[in-house]
């Protein structure tokens, strides 16, 4: 374990050296709150980036994955907006992307090719460039060094609090920050690739890295965290992480090794601790519950009863009325389309078990499991006992809530 | 197109000739109404039956699936109780299924291997058997030929209303009626398969049939009803179609030709009425949506495709508001795991196009389809643009009163 300060919540008490963030209110679909926010990096920052693997992606994601493609691996800014995903929009909406960034570039004197935009919100409609035009000179000259946490607000949609996580390394790499941020709320399966949520994370850092390295470090993270979350099983077409290094604090570029492992270790708690927020703040959620399967045939299999129980209705609904209905569970599992033996599986709420061999161990047992469902978070630990497959999957309940909100979401 | 007369409703004005029905209060786990069915054919009838697919199976499938495997293909009666489903009961509930087809086949005066039994309601629970040895000998003296309809509300549990579909024949097979009863509301995502939803349903003839072309019958009917109905994708424990003919009203038994080919339109016709019927009586239903599907790759393409529409909390969230939404429908389509082209995509309520080429038509086409979707049922056709397969779901809207029902179910 590396040596590092860790904190997580709606507002970070840090900044990073040689990033600066802004925020601006451009009326892009909300009105009288900010919707527009910037990131940008003093010098050119190794860019890393993974991507919805919906066939139908966003104008702003096609963008950002051409230009990583292309070989635009240093960036030096992120534009976001919320209130306008930009999916749907065919080639005009392309073309908004271009100019929006062609416009932020000139506003900041860089290239365009170094400026990412991602977009979040109501899928279908064009992107109101004019909006955008107008408010670029004062998103630009309101950049700080303590700006991010303007950044993520502004990126809020149906999200009731901003997401932030930090890392500040100590010993070795004495100085070097990580900061996350992330939204989202609904529409959240995040299932990302290299180059390939609507969630949008951003995770910025002063350590110098290896792109390559950073690459595979923001995949493998993405795979342990944002991959690994469900609020309503419905993936959406505009998720993205992007995580910027600009190395301004340090002298050796990280590749591997004891500092490589502990800016890993960062990047890792920080992803996880923003995947877990999104989850205990999805729509209508009054429950953060991590299903663990454990004893599947293998890997494969445990995710897939994991997401399928994580994903059931009856089973979501059950943790709204904490009611620890286990034969919801038990179906959920028998579903999944994977091997089972009804008859091994045992279930626990956190470590209260209430099924054995397949059956229930009674009204007791329950009862202790129903207090511990009370609480705001808890795990249901299902093992199969047929094989050594494990996986996890974070997720909540459907509530109330949930409905009224996506009832009205759009109109 | 065969020459008979069709009717569907909660009650059935229509008796099959050999056939009673009976129902009795066994306080199973309901209190004050029925909870305990029983149909009885006079002489032996073919069973056909198609069971769920669900890799965690209750004791009665397991029961009912080893019967007809064991060549029992003749059966006298059907036992069916609500409020308790038998399912994750090991050896002890598949004991209680034995010695309550013993009782019942001994009060009745036929072979135990002649009595059928099913059972919904609550899992993990062991079945009381007394409560049904007390009950018995009533039900069993109520038998009566107009008894259909007092069976089809003894099953029901969240359902709100009996559902109940007939078909009288005419002409060649005149005076030959077909009739079926369903229950199911939630845990509805059937996934039958021959000797393999918790839907039950029943389907008796006086017709004459081959006992294999009826189990082909009964298949492929459920292939295109029950199979294709989702309420909230969860493939229930218990799920099972068992459909009786007991040749009281023919001589000749139909195997094919022309008498086959209007007794098979008979049985789909009842079976497509009472998959209709669950859908519109789903937990919270306040809408019947069939989702079409058309121009994708092939015809599994488009069934994912379908399934994954008509499951996605955001699109069923988006009926319930009466917003035609399209962005959650093109995601969902998009995360199905299938080829689209995002871009060939065109969406229609109703007939009213609100996407075409993978863009919105704008304000008014979706006011016009707002107006569409305020009514109880209509049809959201996605066309894929690519290919000729097509396939269609029936499903229903995800409303606040659904998560109240599952919040509460079982306590």
């Amino acid at each position: 374990m590396a040596q590092m300060i860790f904190g997580e919540g709606a507002t970070a008490p840090v900044t990073v050296e040689g990033f600066k963030g802004a925020s601006t209110a451009a009326n892009i679909r909300y009105h009288g709150r900010p919707d527009l926010g910037l990131i940008v990096s003093d010098v050119p920052a190794a860019i890393a980036g993974v991507f919805t693997r919906n066939r139908v992606k966003a104008a702003p994601v096609i963008h950002s994955m051409k230009q990583l493609a292309a070989g635009s691996r240093s960036a030096r800014a992120i534009l976001v907006n919320s209130g306008n995903a930009n999916a749907c929009t065919g080639a005009e909406g392309l073309e908004s992307v271009h100019s929006i960034c062609s416009m932020a570039s000139k506003q900041l004197g860089i290239k365009p090719d170094e400026v990412f935009m991602c977009s979040t919100g109501v899928i279908g409609e064009q992107l109101p460039v004019g909006q955008f035009e107008k408010a670029m000179p004062d998103l630009v000259s309101g950049l700080k060094t303590d700006g991010m946490n303007e950044v993520a607000r502004a990126i809020m949609t149906t999200d009731t609090i901003p997401k932030m996580a930090w890392a500040c390394l100590e010993g070795r790499q004495d100085g070097v920050t990580v900061l996350g941020m992330a939204k989202g709320s609904g529409m959240i399966a995040p299932d990302m690739a290299p180059l390939h949520a609507t969630m949008l994370s951003f995770i910025i850092t002063d350590a110098k890295v290896d792109i390559d390295w950073w690459q595979e470090v923001l995949s493998l993270v993405t795979q342990k965290s944002f991959n690994r979350i469900t609020v309503d099983g419905d993936t959406s077409t505009n998720d993205t992480v992007l995580a910027m290094a600009n190395g301004v604090k340090c002298r050796d570029t990280i590749k591997g090794g004891a500092q490589a492992e502990e800016l890993f270790e960062a990047v890792n708690l920080v992803a996880a601790s923003l995947a877990r927020q999104i989850v205990a703040d999805g729509e209508g959620a009054t429950k953060c519950v991590e299903v663990e399967v454990t004893g599947a045939k293998d890997s494969h299999d445990a995710d897939l009863v994991a997401r399928t129980i994580a994903n059931s209705p009856l089973v979501k609904t059950a943790f709204y009325g904490q009611d620890p209905n286990w034969g919801r569970i038990i179906a959920a599992a028998g579903r999944a389309g994977v091997t089972i033996d009804p008859e091994s599986i045992s279930i626990a709420v956190d470590g209260i078990k209430i099924v054995e061999a397949g059956k229930g161990l009674g009204e007791d047992q329950e009862a202790k499991a129903r207090r511990l469902m009370e609480r705001d978070a808890f795990c249901i630990k299902v093992d199969l006992g047929i094989g050594k497959g494990r996986a996890s999957i974070l997720t909540c309940d459907l509530s109330v809530e949930y409905v009224n909100i996506n009832a009205d979401y759009r109109s």
